[in-house]
């Protein structure tokens, strides 16, 4: 069809141009309930245009709480008068709305109602409500918006409000309507989405629960090491005093442990899954469910990561503000000067710490550019390739840097009998175990009998299907990302 | 209505189809003008899929600075042939256009013009062009946006551009237009928006005026009283020259006093919300204008907060690097030698400091979780009970390890008649006062008593209406939050 | 048309609703292939409510692969069952789709393929398709998106699918399936755009090229002068062994050099594009390609300026924790003992090391303002009045107090013969050049005559039209920014 076909005839042109009357514009919409919600409901739709009717028990004393262009008037004359209605009210007052059952008869009502706590089998509110209306369009939505939100307008079109209803008619003119107060409206299928939906609000943080509370477990962990290790041992055998490094020093020695760990446990999960592929012979068969979820907060533990290895950062540019740092210079001058040391210089030492400082800050500011890629507006303007270049290959420089980083850290220190101090490693060594690991793990998979393996399996290939039918296979970006999963 | 409705007959399916062409396609798009906004227009609308063509008073002159794929004619024939038109002249010469009253009746108008300066009562630019086309559908819109964005196109989905017109059907076309190029258009209503849609890109930062002047003013208030009591007075008394203070010392005196007030300043209005609502009885009436203001403005109050704080540890980070510091440590190294002190240390002030780093370092990485979710794209993604989570429990634990850091620093000087060096109190006590007060009407609020008594008024119970009509209240999440306003 | 208007009669009304049910619900859409793009595709389908069919050569073994709600059977059936079908499968394998050519016409295809090479003058797959269905409605889309993207949903509804084809009905259907399940459709015009749009996920950060390839050059060259200078000749001439600075020492030499030149090679088009329109005196004619190109790598000079400067802030904080800065303190103090020096202070040496922090930290603390509002969510917050203030006065403000932070560090060195080894400036006197030239020719253009004459030509004026018709110009917010570009 060439492009010059744009240029219709006029009629059609004509015709083209009336049903976008539909834009949801012209609606008298009905707000049941007079509470906060209402009220920046009600000011909202007028901004957008809409003529609005406040249904209310008690008319005379709610007008004032409303803007002037609004009319409140009672429940069965907004009832009668708008085409669409918001129901405003808490869920256990439905019933009161019995008696308008028919001036709502064949209307849109929309129920932007809460849950109180997790449902748990019982039908939603807004299922209630078509229980009590079955013959008018219920639609769930706006629900997760708050009055406050809605007062203040959307300052961001991304802004998504799920909505749902058995209706397709009336989910259409909500969506519109939506729109039209510039949110992003999704759609969510028929009513039973509403208990997903109502849930929605109630959740707090979901996928950050198994992250979290494995950094904090890490966290312990290393910091009884190495409370034990440098604190309590030679507190006990010597008696010396180092308790004064506990909120400081020891929590500095501990953050890049977390750090380490986190980082490594990112890319974990995608080295099993290619070695579940490469052992399973296919792709087409699901992964075990504690792999699909540790895939799926791959994203949070790097920001954990991230965030663990930022503190790292700080704690050691304090350290030098330390008094404690102040004395020691002061008594290693005094040492200094009794000793008669003119030039106190260890070339190997001071190449040690600068090695060390430089792979530290490289390794912080990579892991900044995977977080800055980690926000939503940022994630969304990459494409798939750039955002697979910035997740796995920064992110495995970024765990390289890192590992180099600790290795400078110990030195020659794992091959010094003296570092086993009452029969414990260092806990460098022990932190460097996983990234080690993970590091290795992945050069095998460069190999090339491997790797090919791998493509072939990722295309479609079946091991034991020699004469797989080679097509309807996928298309080609349909792999799942070896890295940090997406935004 | 059973889920399987949604399986039409196809007949009804093969209707719905027809009038998905009203998507603004297939409109042969019109501008008015050559300048740089209608060059981009140009070439935007060309590259969504729009037929273009450009009315210029001298189209052989503007031909060569369009894209090849629009046409540049007369302005008659772009009015005669085109069935929506950008208006993209100066606004001193929309009475340029008269002549084209015939050919333009029936049409739209898009009006893309800013003002010069706010309006104060004139009529807008589109309602002065509305006034000279009585007949055409005046629309406006696209003034948001500059030439440059317009043709770099939008990166981001989330580019709203506010749309208002009297007539619907013209509101409806250019709404579908802007979508269809990739931006978010809001209904803002009828004609009469035009003036504040005019105004607002004329707007600086209306929001964080007053936060600005706040935090400005809180800066000079406590560099000026640290000036008089740690370097002016010392001069004038003793003749010691601290002047070289002056820079960064006093800066990072101040910097962390302005950041601990404007946090106190984020929460003091939530509590004295709740402290009206608790006194009247009721939430039924409104707050004073300025509590309102202020509780629209926590949001910037919390980021300059942040802000501060942040610059705080950036200089506090750089102390050991001045030259001062260097003199200090080799003229303190210089002392123990002559005193033979071998080994210098005072354990209380190591643990001082120790502890006052701890807290300032966990201040500031609680304050930047408060700041990374105040990004719209970031906060957007949040529930509102996340939201909730993260500016009132994270907000209050930063505002509480903020106060600690402060009161570590101060330590047991409060006490010591020296630190009231020429009757002033060291600055710290000032700045612990408005924190304290906050953190002790937080902790007012949970007593039991009181919270209940708040619950209920803010599940619409009014004191005084024994009998209160116990229904059409509000949706649960209609509650102002007592935190950092909405995003 | 007055706004009493929008209260239509209710036949009016009723009329409005029935087209809504367009919104592209009671669709049957198919899927061709059982991939991992096929899988993911037909759960978000389901999850937006739509009914989803696939076709399979082999409906058996794929149907485990599929949610439950998802009808898996022939590729022939599905075809005569659904309006419109994704086809995802590999391009290669098209043909095998011939012999459904009866059933799939009049319906809409969708080509969701990905090139597996930028497209060099071959047909796009969707053109090929289109080839192989002439009497198809070919629609090209959704290949930006990955299979992993799609079973997450958007998290933001700023995700941008661009589409394209040349039967408007076909896109218009997919432009609201697809905004349907939450993401945001943009028109691409015709079916030739399917090059652009498959050639969009190959692309690997087409804009970040050559700032990146800019700041890599400028990085070796300082940091091969500052080898050459500081570290080679001293060593070569006096046997001094200062290597050990190359890892840290030297690149914080380097880093501050090339963000001062990169952020003032951010202004240098700007002042350029101002002397050319001022030469020529219009603008009315398209700058040389290679200013265009300079012009839209703004945002990208200016991020990895300030990238750098960060890195040199985090470096120069570190600096005191290196090993060797201890060495130098604590031999410091051991001569000061020897020579008796009870109080050493330069008090000329302590003022120019707190200004140089001072200004250092302020420029940084700008930039840092500058660079959070290159986010893309919070750009878009901005009006275009905002976004140049904060672009323009924030951005010459920063380099000009990164221009005094470099001037501080030189002080009076640049006068001293010492400072001149071997006969080679040192480098703070090379990086001084080119900002201090633009800063300069900023001043140059607030020159009340030539800002006149600026602002003259940029409303349309131009020399040697002295009658030019004074209209049609432009509408103010025309002009190009003169600073870091859109975001």
């Amino acid at each position: 069809m060439p492009h010059g076909d744009l240029k219709k005839p006029l009629l059609q042109r004509s015709r083209d141009m009336e049903p976008i009357i539909s834009e949801a514009s012209g609606l008298v919409v009905g707000i049941l309930g007079t509470g906060d919600f209402s009220r920046s409901l009600a000011a909202r739709l007028g901004n957008s245009g809409h003529a609005v009717v406040v249904g209310s028990r008690n008319p005379k004393h709610s007008a004032g709480l409303f803007p002037e262009s609004v009319e409140v008037t009672t429940q069965q004359d907004a009832a009668d008068r708008a085409d669409l209605l918001f129901v405003a009210l808490f869920p256990e007052h439905y019933s009161t709305l019995t008696s308008l059952q028919g001036a709502l008869e064949g209307k849109v009502l929309v129920d932007v109602s809460n849950a109180d706590q997790l449902n748990q089998g019982r039908p939603s509110n807004a299922e209630q409500l078509a229980g009590l209306f079955p013959n008018s369009h219920v639609v769930k939505g706006f629900n997760v918006i708050s009055a406050w939100a809605l007062l203040a307008g959307p300052r961001d079109g991304s802004r998504q409000i799920p909505i749902c209803s058995d209706s397709s008619q009336g989910k259409s003119t909500v969506i519109q309507l939506c729109r039209s107060m510039g949110f992003t409206p999704v759609d969510a299928g028929g009513l039973s989405s509403a208990r997903d939906i109502e849930d929605g609000p109630l959740r707090l943080f979901p996928s950050w629960g198994g992250p979290v509370l494995c950094s904090v477990c890490l966290f312990i962990v290393f910091y009884a090491y190495n409370f034990v290790r440098n604190v309590l041992m030679p507190y006990l055998s010597e008696g010396e005093n180092l308790f004064y490094q506990l909120p400081v020093g020891m929590v500095n020695t501990t953050l890049p442990a977390v750090a380490l760990e986190m980082l490594a446990l990112v890319y974990l999960p995608g080295l099993l899954a290619a070695g579940l592929q490469l052992w399973r012979g296919t792709k087409y068969s699901r992964f075990p469910s504690w792999l699909d979820r540790w895939l799926c907060v791959r994203k949070q533990l790097g920001l954990l990561s991230f965030l663990c290895a930022a503190l790292h950062a700080v704690y050691s540019l304090c350290l030098p503000m330390r008094r404690s740092a102040r004395y020691f210079v002061l008594n290693a001058a005094f040492r200094q000067v009794k000793e008669g040391i003119e030039h106190s210089w260890n070339e190997e030492e001071v190449w040690r710490m600068e090695l060390y400082l430089s792979f530290g800050i490289l390794a912080l500011g990579v892991l900044s550019l995977l977080a800055v890629t980690s926000l939503p507006s940022v994630g969304n303007s990459l494409n798939w390739r750039e955002f697979s270049f910035v997740q796995s290959r920064l992110g495995y420089t970024a765990l390289t840097i890192a590992t180099l980083h600790t290795l400078t850290f110990g030195w020659d220190r794992a091959f010094q009998p003296g570092s086993y101090k009452f029969y414990l490693p260092p806990s460098f060594m022990l932190e460097l175990v996983l990234p080690c690991a993970v590091l290795l793990g992945r050069v095998g998979l460069e190999l090339p009998c491997i790797s090919q393996r791998l493509a072939r399996i990722r295309r479609g290939w079946e091991s034991g299907h020699q004469v797989h039918f080679q097509l309807p296979g996928e298309v080609p970006n349909g792999d799942i990302p070896e890295d940090i999963s997406d935004v």
